[in-house]
């Protein structure tokens, strides 16, 4: 008998390993004979405490850093949830490719290699109001292909998508995941207006509704509601967990694949951070629901991994005081009188 | 009769240009056709829409930024309210020389050119719970050094600061400014314990309570209550205004320069971005009044000018989508449909 698909994954999810205690203990040794006052990096001690954990290393590091964009197209966009044509899709991965959006300023300018993974652009996923996205053939697939992210060794691996009508996919993961009102997790994606708004909703919420009786299962919610890039993402967080490569989650969209994961394992993030909170409405609560805080809040909402490339940034700081500082008996500084 | 040096402060005040209009009209036009749904790339635009207006140019830059740091020593230490000795500043800026410190690494991580001055760390000024730091001769002097700051035409300047017990200073600052109580302005700073934080509030209360006569003017404030790094800030800041050169702010102690500049006038901060909220408990009631919304919130308290020198990374990403992005035309991409 042959193993289903989703059985493989499941049983990777089995072999998921912890960080590195040792490297951490390691790490905070370091960072508390620094020169600057204990604890006054905030958030970027606890991010080189956490590199150093996943990757095994008392200095962490952020030489390799890839932005891997997973994009595809999505059938509910017949549902009038976007105001932007599915052609989008198609024309901004044309755009990626000539360097010309987001991503690749933000990339170039912090030193940060970027891959787009096109998926089937022209096979749009079932749409979800009336079908499944995807069965669980090509759902475990395009898992299994996003594990390809890994394939270029990156030391920190920084998720983004691409696919007009994908907002509308990762609110209906959530609502099936999460419960509310399908009202909770829908917002403006790239701009619907207040009826696109309200189509958004009715959208979620028909679909929801038409696969309630397959939805305890993560993986379903994932094949039945979500995209290609999606599950794609899915794959790539958890080969990048096989490898302890530490993630840095986007927006939106990309936190959905997380959530997936971490409704079939609470430990399944403890190697992601989160980059942002974006703008698009529900985007905070979803975070809260993954426990994550944000490492930034600058009311982006682009996708394409833009606001968790910017975040990079703040990695790379972090690791170049870790590593880089002069410790108090190398500067021949005075500590703490008393 | 000679002019007294204040009013040669206060004539500067009075010239203080505001932003090229035209070039921010222009900036924003070129952001509405790029390829991206109108305003997701948040603040992002913001910042571009704000260099372009001091800049001059609908093609903001940050080729030349500057990282200023300027250390002091202050008299107030006397009272008990640093854990640190004083002979901390001087042994720090043998660090920041040697490469050692934090803000070294930050401004090697986001290739930003570092000046550190040293502002006679010999003579600490006056305890300023029982005389003046400075007389108006000293501190205008300072505040017109600190303007030196600008010689080299950085294209974006971030201030930052060394100083055993200037935060002591900073929350005399604020409290003969904004009011209150002792203890609102006050925080542990480098790390005082519930002692020193009590003998901190004590010291803030005295100078006050000492110099309540002559605190009507925030020149004065800052000659009596402040410190040689911070009226060189106020110096830098203003020099930065009159060059039309915009200015990210750091944290507590380098936003009580600029607090004394926009009592001045309300105007006077209008070129100058918040870098972070400090992890200083007075810091976000300070960046209120100052009406700065902080670009990163990251718990640093560190001081160095190094939570704006992060802030530069976020700087950098937004000018680089703005000049480097396709707009819809060149990339093909079709814009909203209806």
């Amino acid at each position: 008998m042959t193993a289903l698909p989703f059985d493989d994954i499941r049983a990777l999810l089995g072999k998921m390993p912890g960080p590195d205690e040792a490297a951490i203990a390691a790490a905070r040794e370091r960072e508390a004979v620094l020169t600057k006052p204990a604890g006054s990096l905030g958030r970027l001690e606890e991010i080189s405490a956490f590199l150093a954990g996943w990757q095994g290393s008392a200095k962490p590091h952020v030489d390799n850093p890839l932005v891997a964009v997973f994009a595809a197209n999505h059938g509910v966009v017949a549902q009038g949830v976007s105001p932007f044509p599915q052609s989008v899709t198609q024309a901004m991965v044309a755009n990626f490719t000539s360097g010309g959006a987001a991503i690749n300023q933000i990339c170039k300018s912090l030193d940060i290699s970027l891959k787009v993974y096109e998926l089937a652009l022209e096979k749009p996923t079932g749409d979800i109001t009336r079908e499944p996205a995807m069965d669980e053939r090509v759902c475990a697939g395009t898992i299994a292909f996003g594990m390809e992210a890994l394939a270029s060794e990156p030391d920190l691996l920084v998720l983004g998508e691409m696919g007009i009508g994908n907002t509308t996919s990762a609110a209906a993961i959530y609502h099936a995941l999460y419960g509310g009102a399908a009202e909770d997790w829908v917002g403006r994606g790239t701009g619907v207006d207040d009826a696109g708004l309200k189509r958004k909703a009715e959208a979620v919420r028909a679909a929801v509704a038409r696969h309630k009786a397959h939805l305890s299962d993560p993986l379903e919610v994932l094949a039945r509601l979500g995209g290609r890039e999606i599950a794609a993402m899915a794959g790539a967080v958890l080969a990048a967990r096989l490898r302890k490569t530490p993630v840095m989650l986007d927006g939106f969209v990309v936190c959905s694949a997380a959530a997936v994961l971490q409704a079939l394992d609470p430990s399944a993030l403890d190697h992601c951070l989160a980059g942002h909170v974006s703008a698009e409405r529900a985007h905070r609560e979803v975070l809260k629901r993954l426990g994550k805080a944000p490492l930034l809040d600058l009311g982006m909402r682009l996708g394409e991994g833009s606001g968790a490339a910017v975040a990079v940034g703040v990695v790379k700081a972090a690791v170049a005081c870790h590593n880089g500082m002069a410790t108090f008996a190398e500067a021949g500084v005075a500590g703490k009188e008393g």
